[in-house]
């Protein structure tokens, strides 16, 4: 099938076209085979397919972007970065990612683990829906491939040649670069806010010199420090839960980049479900656990990215930046304390830029979450709305003056309850 | 040619290997040429070769480091990356590198201008021999090739394949990630200094943990902070000048890096240099002019950098990082003079950091430098680099903490005079 020309695959023509790639997988002819179409996401093909045996996801890219249409096109070559990023993770930390089982490049195509009854957490956050041991497991999941990805573990003639593998990503970086940094703070034809509410807020944040400063310098760093490889995109909806397990998809926008840059996206979600609850509530303090929890998940994934990344780098600092030859085989172990607690500093304080920046992204530009867009009284959303904008901004322009979490959470709770949300 | 086989060039062999190339340029039958073989480096040969109508170097890689020999090999590819770097710095800095006639990748050959009667100006910085318009040629061209070679200026499409490319030249890389950055600050195999009466200052440099963090900080900029183009070995050994034209030459080490590098090496170079002087003076006072000049020289790099690098920040930002759109054409121009002020300071910093650690790896690590070399005494010449050590140490750790050049001048006059030198 590689040799053949590019082809979308259909409900119907799947079965016959990856019959026998899957057929001993799944156990059972394939005309039998149970296939649906549940892409929801902006940009591909998700099929899953169940025989006898089992089920798997396959996965395909489309030539353009599937939200928009073929105005827009969008490389194939997306799925070849997907793959590879998934096959890193895996090993990076096994078990956090769908299992891969066939990649085929010229059809852009993965097939996949298919993670049932696991669902889009995005959605329970929405629904008020908690699960037991997140935290630990994203926060595992950050130090472990942002700690093996870089030169603090990998042999660099390795990682050189990564970073040229990876450089390629280029259609995919730039809608990062383009609708994330720059679109959101200027009136870009393709955003949209919540109008007229934000109206005045949306002006006020693209007057602001400080944080249009502040989102261009974190754009450097997403576009120029290539320290480790990122998910890319790693936000609620690219993660699925149930019972206990977290897995995270989609990493097709997979680039090297700032290690703060994953961390900062995914607090970022987590700090704006918070301000969703009370568009949702029957009545006022009905979330008050949940939203308290979606804080309390924001802060422990970075303690357990902290505490995880602590470990791996003293046991496992076996990369050319900060050697032990140069520290602890001197005698100079807190030498080497001392340049983890430096750059630890220097990820919290990118993290929050860029938790800053994806908060604003997700309300002023194009691509918007599903528990703002769900208020539906504009009203209550734009409330919500604004909050997470005032934090957004406190976080990109006053990020090298934070201290620690609970100035964050100590900065949401006043901004919830202030407004009376 | 390009088909045959590599095989080191000889003043024998070149006329008849090189005659169809050069003939035309040369004027005159190959076997007429006078052919010189001139390499004073660490790693390559260089051929002189003039006919009747002029003359071209000829530059050809040896699959080993010819310093140490065919124990350390070494990729003839680096021959490719200086091919690529000296097309790029000509384009974005016309004139002030050697114009390239012919290359050929596979004999790791490049042919370029013979630059007649120019020398090499670490020579006349050791003979107390100045340059009229040094610091405004050397401050344009790390400018102008560092501003043009970033995603302020390129297109990004091809800076991230050009990262591709640059990705490459892994073992050059790696000579100044170990030799600069790490075996300075260690006991390492390779290390020398004038002993025995530098022994005392480079066990305290090696114990000093701020110094070590430092190192390390710096390397992992270097490493992963692909800002733009460097020249990657910008010292006074590369650069050839006479009677007011400088020229860059031997950017064999060339990478995406961040900006400070190039600066801060250069200006390194030119520090040292004044700590050399009172090593070759007569009497004391007799080089003061001279030293004075070459403080004069760095301060007026940096200046002149700074000044050329605003004004392409004002006239040809056409990049993707801080683009007019979201500042001068919302009326918002002096966010574009916040944000350049900003960047100023990141690189400021940097260049200071790479200037300290560049000064430490010439005294103590495997590279050094003739000003200090061709100090016969070793006491008066360890009093020099013992200066030099100090100042390193300064910058380094203190880079955050410099307002501006003034405090490194009075720093360095104070350590010249105070130690009588």
């Amino acid at each position: 099938m590689s040799e053949a020309p590019y082809r979308a695959l259909s409900v119907d023509s799947l079965p016959q076209r990856l019959g026998a790639t899957l057929r001993d997988r799944l156990g059972s002819p394939p005309e039998s085979w149970r296939v649906r179409e549940v892409g929801d996401g902006n940009l591909n093909l998700v099929f899953i397919v169940e025989g006898e045996q089992g089920g798997v996801v396959v996965k395909q890219a489309l030539p353009y972007v599937r939200l928009v249409g073929e105005s827009w096109p969008l490389p194939l070559k997306r799925s070849f970065f997907e793959y590879n990023a998934l096959t890193r993770q895996a090993a990076r930390d096994p078990g956090r990612v769908p299992a891969v089982f066939h990649f085929d490049e010229a059809q852009a195509l993965v097939v996949m683990e298919y993670l049932s009854p696991h669902k889009i957490l995005r959605r329970d956050l929405e629904a008020g829906v908690k699960h037991d041991g997140l935290a630990g497991q994203l926060g595992n999941f950050l130090a472990r491939t942002l700690f093996r990805g870089s030169d603090l573990s990998m042999k660099t003639p390795e990682r050189k040649a990564d970073v040229a593998l990876f450089s390629d990503n280029v259609a995919l970086c730039d809608i990062t670069e383009q609708l994330v940094f720059t679109d959101p703070y200027y009136a870009a034809a393709m955003n949209r806010h919540t109008s007229p509410q934000l109206d005045a807020i949306a002006a006020e944040l693209r007057a602001d010199v400080d944080l249009k400063v502040a989102a261009q310098q974190l754009k450097l760093k997403y576009c120029n420090h290539a320290e480790t490889l990122l998910h890319g995109d790693l936000h609620t909806g690219s993660i699925m839960a149930h019972d206990g397990d977290a897995r995270v998809i989609d990493p097709e926008f997979a680039s090297y980049g700032p290690f703060g840059f994953d961390v900062g996206m995914l607090i970022a979600n987590f700090l704006m479900a918070y301000f969703a609850q009370s568009g949702h509530e029957r009545a006022p303090g009905e979330r008050d656990d949940f939203r308290l929890w979606t804080l309390d998940v924001a802060e422990g994934v970075w303690t357990r990215f902290r505490d995880e990344f602590s470990h791996l780098w003293r046991t496992e600092r076996t990369g050319i930046l900060f050697p032990a030859a140069l520290y602890e085989e001197q005698g100079h172990g807190l030498a080497a304390e001392q340049a983890l607690a430096g750059l630890l500093q220097d990820i919290w304080v990118d993290a929050l830029g860029f938790a800053g920046v994806e908060m604003h992204r997700r309300i002023l530009g194009l691509a918007h979450i599903a528990e703002f867009e769900h208020i539906e009284d504009t009203d209550r959303r734009a409330a919500c709305e604004a909050k997470a904008l005032r934090l957004g901004r406190w976080l990109a322009v006053n990020r090298g003056r934070v201290l620690g979490f609970a100035d964050v959470r100590a900065v949401a709770v006043r901004l919830e309850t202030e407004a009376g949300g």
